[in-house]
This record gives structure tokens, C-alpha cells and sequence, in this order.
């Protein structure tokens, strides 16, 4: 099951050459996981998966430049794969329209390890954020 | 031939988990090309690659938390390939002691293709731009 | 008339105190400019004024720490003074209960001065963009 | 006494107008404030005051855009005035040429509030603290 989080843009978003600048993507995919994990998530057990985390790799395909607007962007986020201490997340950054044609800017894919920050160490998944996580969970990565 | 380039952190680089977060160092990278490209290039020609391009793509490996130091951070960065209309770029933020002990944070990968603004499209590299980028040419990647 | 924009927060807003740091209230002054005088201005005619002025001084006064939280805070921006080539804005940052209890987390005051950004020079108010300010003209400031 | 800070410009502070944002000029001075009072004080005992402390008001005059270079900027920044849980700093981000001439692109002044943050409460200034400011203070202000 993809989540769907809108985000909404900010002017200052963009760079000095009036595109959204790539590292900002980089933030919207975050505020995505944010969201999934810790605001939206369909059962409770799973939300120090979406802040208590960091970051392992992130592989991101920018597709097409955005630029401020008033409207959000829809970004749809899932999990591709559950490890013991790790799990791989894939997004999307797109319009849909009402007939649903998809414009899309951005696909990504993040591996993600569950950390301990106050000792400062890596965690394993606790079985009530793995059945969060397989909650959300589709093979099907998001990049080409 | 390596750029390096000497990344000076923010405290409002980190983030609520008290590490810099990952987000910031995808602007490091950003930061480390346009001083390598348009800012202390080292033969005048390149300099709208630094700056006029997009990023394609992006890999980004984290190997290591960063916390706040006065002491700025050290960004390697290379090319690694120059085809006609994009080039892909390899980076390592580390640090590196006097006795060449390198602690490595992060290892990237960017692919980036030269971009008219005015007009909102790619363009070709251009001949004086190739020849500085093959003055950074390593084949080597960053990722393991 | 006040304008009321509801502003949401970004995880990545927080610092590494867990708080709002005070630099992003500044942004979310500038993106509710934005969004009344650019996006949903009462009338067209003073779009240049949300994104084509310089700041000249912001006072800003900060009340009650602001967490990240899924509930957007609203920001209400009204216009106390106009001048021949300036204007001063004014702003509160709060959350407003259904019983019209109101939790203030900021107060500002900013004056702007249209400006030709490829001159590089301020300009005067233009009369439809003098309408449009009159429009949310109201004389009191948000600073106690 | 003012304390001096070199604050490096990033290529991603410039907004779409390619000017240094307003927003980010405050992060300047938030930058110069830690390196003040936590990296570089003249005497250890105030280093909490650099990252503990809440913005209780900031005052900001912006009077020259800035535009991203390699040199960095000068900040000033001394105290005002201490009081009992407060105290008062004023800042000047300039360029000063060696034959002395000095180019101010801000004057600002902020009111500083030491903060537990595990209570989130405010607490007293310590004396050792106040020896430390003190070495900063001189009566006169950024601002005219």
C-alpha cells in the first residue's frame, strides 16, 4: 500500500536559478517519511521509524523541474524491502491529474537503519514496526 | 585530479536528532561542485557548469554521523565521465588527519547536465568545458 | 482586512534543541507574504510585491516555542503603512482554538521596498499595487 | 569588545532573486552568536549560551543585497546588555577593505533568553556566564 503525503512548496525552495534546487527534493522525501511513519501511519507501533532513523544510502532520479506554485505535490512513498536492522523505502514526487495522468519529477529509493541516538548506535526492527512497515510494503521499486 | 574543497558546517546544519542531517550534506556536495567548477576552477572556461546545470541523479552513501565542529569538513570531488550533453561527478566528505588517516562520512555520485535556464533546456558541453572537466578525470567511482 | 495563510511546519524545521529555530519563523513570515500578495491576493495588480521586494527590517518577536506538529499554524499578515516606495507589514503566528482562544508563538513587523531585481534598484509603488495594500490596510501593529 | 566572525557564504543561500535571502542573513547571525559564545569565547564558562538560549526578539536592518562569493563576510557582534535572565546582542555583517572601509549589508540586535531545554523553561544567567558577556559589552548598539 503506496502512502500519500501532499507537501506543500515553499517559495524559498527554490534556488537562484527559480528551480525547486535538488537538495530540497532530497527534504521532501523526508517530510514523506515523516508523515508515513510517525503522523499518518495506518497502526501505532512504527512511529520511531519516521524521525529515529538515519539515513544509510539514497538514490534519487530528478525527472523534471518544479518550481513554486501554490498546489502541494503528491509524493507517494512505500517499502520495497524489510531487513533485521534495515529497511529500503521507494518515493515518487508527482502531479496526478483527475484522469489520472501522472507528471513525475522525482523518483527515489533510501535505505534506512533504525538508530539509538542517545547511545549513538544502530537497532534492529522490533516486530510491531515490522508489521507497520509490511503494511506498506510492494515490491516493485520506484526507479528505472 | 581531485578538487578539494574545505566545507565549513552550520549549527543550524543539524537537525532535531542533533546530527547534521542528511538532507544538508546533499547541499554540501552541491557547494564542493560549484567551488570546483566556478569558483576555483583550474582554467577559466568551466564556470557555467558549476552553477548552470541539473542534477539527473544522485547516490548518496552515509557512512558516518557529522555533529557540529568549528573545524570544516573535507570534500573531495572528481569526474568521472564526460558524455555529450552530462557529465557524472564522485565526491567523498571526510576527514583526513595530518598522518593520512581519513575518516570518511559520506561517498556520492552525481550525474549533471549543462542546462539553458532562459530557455528550460539541456544543453552539449562545450569543448572549453570538456577540457576542464578532463582535468578533473579519475575513472574511479566513489561508491563501493 | 487580515490575511490568514495556514503555514505548515517541516520536520526538518526543528534544530537540535527540538524547537522551530527562530531563523525558519522568518521564512514562514516570508512565505505568508507570498501567499498574500502573489497567490491569493483579493484582487491582481500587486502579484510583483510578494516575491519582487527586498526586505529593509524585520522585528520579530518570539512568544512560545513552536514543535513540529501535522497541524499547519495559521499566520495572520495585514498592511499598517504605505509609503511612496515602501510599505510595512505586519504578522502574528498562532494557533486559534474553535472558541477563539489564541496561543501567539509570534509577532513581526517588516518593511519592504519593491525593487527591480535586473537593475538592481528599489522602485515606487505602482497605483493597482497601492490598491491592493489598501485592501489589507489596518492600522495597528502586531508588536506590543 | 566585538568578536569577529568570517562567515562562509553557501550557493544556496541566494533565493530565486538571486540575492542572499533575507531569511538566511539570520542564520548569520545565529552562526556568528555560537561561534562567540561556544567555539571561540574568550574564556570557557559561557558556552551554553551560544546553542541554549532562546530568541526572544531580533531586530534586523537590512541595508545592501549580498550575493554569493568565495570570501566570506565579517560579522561583529558584542553585548549590549545583561540582565538578570536575559541579555542583549548586536551584531553588523560587513565587508571592511584593509585601507578600513567598511561596506554593511546588516545591523541587527537580538534579546537572548538562556533556556533548560529538558524543562523547557527559562533559567537565570550564571556568573561565570555573565563574566563572559561582559568581556563582549559595550553600550552602544547596531542599530540607528
Amino acid at each position: 500500500m503506496r502512502h500519500i503525503y501532499y507537501c506543500p512548496l515553499r517559495w524559498a525552495d527554490m534556488d537562484a536559478l527559480g528551480h525547486v534546487n535538488n537538495v530540497v527534493y532530497v527534504d521532501y522525501l523526508q517530510e514523506a517519511r515523516v508523515d508515513m511513519l510517525s503522523v499518518h501511519a495506518p497502526q501505532s507501533g512504527g512511529e520511531e521509524l519516521g524521525e529515529g532513523v538515519v539515513v544509510a544510502r539514497h538514490e534519487v532520479e530528478f525527472t523534471r523541474p518544479l518550481h513554486f506554485r501554490p498546489e502541494p505535490v503528491r509524493i507517494e512513498s512505500w517499502v520495497t524491502q524489510i531487513r533485521a536492522a534495515s529497511f529500503t523505502m521507494a518515493y515518487e514526487i508527482l502531479d496526478e491529474l483527475p484522469d489520472g495522468t501522472r507528471t513525475v519529477y522525482c523518483r527515489a529509493t533510501t535505505l534506512l537503519t533504525p538508530f539509538v541516538f542517545t547511545a549513538e548506535r544502530p537497532r534492529r526492527i522490533r516486530p510491531e514496526e515490522r508489521a507497520v512497515l509490511e503494511s506498506f510494503l510492494e515490491p516493485t521499486g520506484a526507479l528505472r
